[in-house]
């Protein structure tokens, strides 16, 4: 794809209100998520890696759309619709939950924000929640309005972002605890800013609420943060994967279940609560699940770039499973993989082969995390 | 993005089971529909359309996923999607229908294709109907299976693409009539083709049913077809826009109704028979829409590719519309779009301004399609 403004093979795929932005601050690469153009190149996926764990990026995810739900019967609906429980989710309060269908099959892995009593926002990854939630309500008998309100997320993450934060918003904005969300506005342009992220690393998330605006907004965050060390940027593959952060459609879709993933404190079965997919994952939880996600550190060349397809994952000529997402971790100097496979082949510590595109090499099933500063620090 | 084999950023995004073949075969740029690469850039999209027009093409369409309904209720379950009337579809038959929301707003542009009583395949434009249909299923209180099946779609449109048909499946292929189905074998190679396309032009749809075998099956209909004129392509902005086909999110989206789009034959209130959006289209009828789809034709230089933004459309200084698909008809020697305007701008024959990135053009409403081979006919 091209570099221009012209990017593109018409209107059937919306552009970001920072697109324009991130085009004139060197964006070189797009792919597509929810119907939206996203950059995911500025010229060195490794640069942008360190600039995030050092200093601090800013990320255009307007992509991630939000479903609003909003009326009498909001917050019941908002519990049929994942397995988490969200009985004592405060107003103001974020959580990572999951939704899943009748089969306890995973549709998305969104940040769920409660505004209010009754309202709620779903700030999805890659799949059309809004027609999901749509559906669901038509026989639900609920009083419910769900729409995609004019809401475009920025990503500001970082160990950084924080000084960026109180630069921008003063010093009362450093009191905002992890997973919790606030209103607030910046020189009239009105936002939701919350403590969430998708880096395992400090980071915010600022969800414009006016389209309009998104190229005066990237411009003063910009403007602020530059002096103290921000660079625009994009989502980074690697730390995220050091993290064991899942990619929708690439470690999960609607053919995986919370219990291979080891998600089991995202199901909540001991309440009286209903939640779709509720009978299907208890059956699920009684018998085991059948495959389960490892980490893998894979031996050999530094891989030159994230796997473009599955890679199958084979012990003894058998084929045991394929891995999910891998590449090159810079900091780690590893070949660091999550892999789904077949229960009885997932022993930590086992030795397993990777078929790739160029040839078979040989992978090592290891604990995640790859990588927590947590545990950096205690061991440092 | 690039043109090798390990193009993309990872594993989020699908690649089509021809996906190998297509860049073997000359494609050098991909766009993303259903979370999956379409070749949408063989060098030359203008080459494409004469291929398309005077020729044949293949095209890789596998991002048209099926969702596929089956069970005891599946035929009253496909007509509560649908506001188009299905009570007369016979077996074997294909219909395109929309898809509707309780408020009326359309969801998707789909073929529906009925392969039996009760097995019906919907052949998706690029929006989850998978998760809309499995949500409106949840309290529907009908019996169905609703899931994606391993179903891959090529399409071979053309004026020639009778003659490779005939000489893949011989003679008896040549009854299929227009908007039929039929399940076929090409060498054990299990198939369903359809006389569908999305190009005005005669035209077939081969639905894979292994995608395992999707290299195959390309180089099977490459190495047959090669001879009588069939070229590698991609489905084409110019001959959908000439014939007035709507591309869906560009001109067509959830806040679209089909009054809007003069679709009212999709549309049946007159029966007992119960669709999601019933009441808001008996609503939107009675009132008549507050907008209108129109043809332009824009005056001025060619224009040199389709537009990647809405270009907002004005009569006297009031904006009244937006410019939701354009591009220039080399066979027309005009620049040809589609256009949303209110009610009271939407005249024949009226002049409005068009505000491209590059400045104001004139353009004029005229009557859809803009090409039709019949009149043309006719009138030769």
């Amino acid at each position: 794809m091209t570099q221009t403004q012209d990017f593109g093979f018409g209107t059937q795929i919306r552009k970001s209100p920072y697109f324009d932005a991130t085009v004139r601050w060197g964006a070189t690469g797009f792919s597509v998520y929810n119907h939206m153009y996203i950059p995911r190149d500025f010229g060195d996926p490794v640069q942008n890696f360190w600039n995030l764990i050092n200093d601090a990026i800013l990320c255009d995810v307007a992509v991630e759309r939000q479903v609003e739900i909003t009326g009498p019967d909001a917050a019941r609906f908002a519990q049929l619709l994942t397995p988490r429980d969200l009985s004592k989710m405060a107003v103001g309060q974020c959580k990572y939950v999951l939704i899943t269908n009748a089969q306890g099959g995973i549709l998305n892995d969104p940040i769920m924000l409660r505004l209010a009593e009754n309202h709620f926002w779903i700030s999805l990854a890659d799949s059309d929640i809004l027609l999901w939630a749509q559906g669901v309500a038509v026989h639900s008998g609920m009083d419910v309005t769900i729409r995609e309100p004019d809401v475009s997320p920025l990503q500001l993450q970082g160990p950084k972002s924080g000084q960026v934060m109180r630069a921008l918003f003063g010093d009362a904005i450093m009191d905002l605890r992890y997973y919790w969300l606030r209103q607030v506005e910046l020189d009239g342009i009105p936002l939701i800013v919350s403590r969430t992220g998708w880096s395992s690393e400090l980071g915010y998330e600022l969800y414009l609420q006016d389209s309009s605006r998104g190229d005066e907004l990237w411009e003063k965050i910009m403007a602020v943060g530059g002096p103290i060390g921000l660079k625009p940027g994009h989502t980074s593959s690697i730390r995220r994967i050091e993290g064991g952060m899942l990619s929708y459609h690439a470690d999960a879709d609607i053919n995986t279940n919370p219990y291979e993933l080891g998600l089991d404190r995202l199901v909540n079965l001991d309440t009286e609560v209903d939640f779709i997919g509720k009978a299907a994952l208890r059956r699920i939880r009684d018998e085991g699940p059948a495959r389960r996600q490892v980490g893998l550190v894979i031996e050999g060349e530094p891989l030159s770039g994230p796997n473009t397809t599955f890679w199958p994952v084979t012990l003894d000529g058998r084929t045991v499973g394929k891995v999910t997402s891998a590449i090159h971790s810079p900091r780690l100097g590893q070949n660091i993989a999550l892999a789904m496979l077949v229960v009885d082949a997932a022993h930590l510590g086992a030795s397993v082969q990777v078929q790739t595109r160029t040839g078979v090499m040989a992978a090592t099933i290891v604990e995640q995390p790859f990588y927590d500063p947590k545990k950096s620090i205690a061991a440092a």
